[in-house]
């Protein structure tokens, strides 16, 4: 395997969609540290405000009332330094891939000019009620292209 | 990315070592499901159990009173079904790799013979005072070592 | 406000059903202790194999399947001492009260004799798609009646 | 037990503190409404903020460098209505007494109008290293008897 290496907030594209953020006494471990799975947490609240922010498509809405999930086949994180109590970070999501009945998403965490972790994460969508895999819906797959367009022009 | 194949439970190794977990309430998520940061929770829980049961190395004593530190550099997850409120699942670390300041597990979540995920973790040994990387110490060197080799026997 | 004394567990209805649990890492804080809000999930975790294995009624199926949920309008704990990493406590919860379309629950969690934290957790049985109160349920209440007075006898 | 009764947001003092929240997919439970330890977590992360915007005083310097920890000997929280999946919360902590070493916090959690929430919070500081209780540092009670005078004035 070979380990990616970290990237100054200043090499992400200009024109991606940030979160700011904070590490919460609650998100540290006895390390005095950002306990690693709680960084998945993190980001999907960012995710969350992705949805509605950049791609106009309301995440509690399409769980919610469309019934239509977005839960994850892959996940998947490289720590590059550790997330200290207090610490204010940037989280920078980025489509990276969109397939039929799922997209792909890489996303950046920063401390300033430094990333702290980076997520790869793969979405699969699904019917929630009948626990079935189906196309991602039309609103949200232009959405994913628009932003990830946007974010490589 | 080549996706893996869930793995039966009877083809993981017989002298592996497991923890029996259930799925809560808590750790599940509006769509009813395990929310999939938390799957990382229940691996590092049965990890803990691991080095007091399998390893005879003390979890806790060592983050506590030696201050070495057992963070991750990746970890990763692949979902192959979700867990559901209630579940029983039987959860097996394996050891896949012991480096200089770094080892790696892959653990195996079942329920019944389903493997439900699959998890990637490759530990960074470091000292937690000065949150820096050090060599495996000698006693857990030799316990991975061991359990590994008792599991591909 | 008059602070509760900590009860050894000898003091404890002999009757009473009990749980074995572990402080995790991922429970604690950066101060090395139980994170406050966690004793609530570990006597939530608690409460459902009440259920299964003392009231003999399906926790997950009542949530799932019977859509009736048994969520809290009144939750409260005092601590008397910190829980530490690695811990081995034991959950001991008793019925208090039980209501029309509620019933209360005393936790109690030990560390060996030492009693670290006590949740007072009042419990409002609902119907979890109208989102309204609704009665306790007759095999529900009748399960709580007779676990009160086994541990009252 | 008296049952409190909700407050309209406009009854709490103007001159409070206020922390904007929302409430993310990962604090609800498979009933699709906020699990009642996660409000915990919420107020935590807001009294956080309160000690660094309107006390003063940083709050991971103080557990931190410092090594005063700000426990809990109690908590307890009264439920009015669900938290659900998206809500924009806003979060206000009032001090409500000020002791030799502990003081103690009531924390109203609003959706517009309808309070969802209180909090009563009573907080013990301790040495963290000694794990003992110590006065309350002169700069906190300072900090925090000139925001609860702020607040009734």
């Amino acid at each position: 395997m070979t380990r990616p290496t970290p990237m100054p907030f200043a090499a992400l594209p200009a024109a991606a969609w940030r979160a700011d953020g904070r590490v919460r006494f609650s998100d540290c471990d006895p390390a005095g540290i950002v306990f690693f799975a709680n960084w998945f947490t993190l980001a999907n609240a960012a995710i969350e405000d992705l949805f509605e922010d950049a791609l106009g498509v309301d995440f509690h809405d399409l769980h919610g009332r469309r019934r239509i999930g977005t839960g994850f086949a892959h996940a998947a994180a490289d720590y590059f330094a550790p997330g200290l109590m207090g610490d204010r970070v940037t989280i920078t999501p980025l489509v990276t891939r969109v397939g039929g009945a799922s997209y792909a998403l890489t996303v950046h965490i920063h401390r300033a000019e430094a990333e702290l972790a980076r997520l790869q994460l793969i979405t699969a969508t699904t019917n929630l009620d009948a626990r079935r895999a189906i196309p991602i819906p039309d609103d949200l797959r232009a959405a994913l292209l628009a932003y990830r367009d946007r974010c490589t022009a």
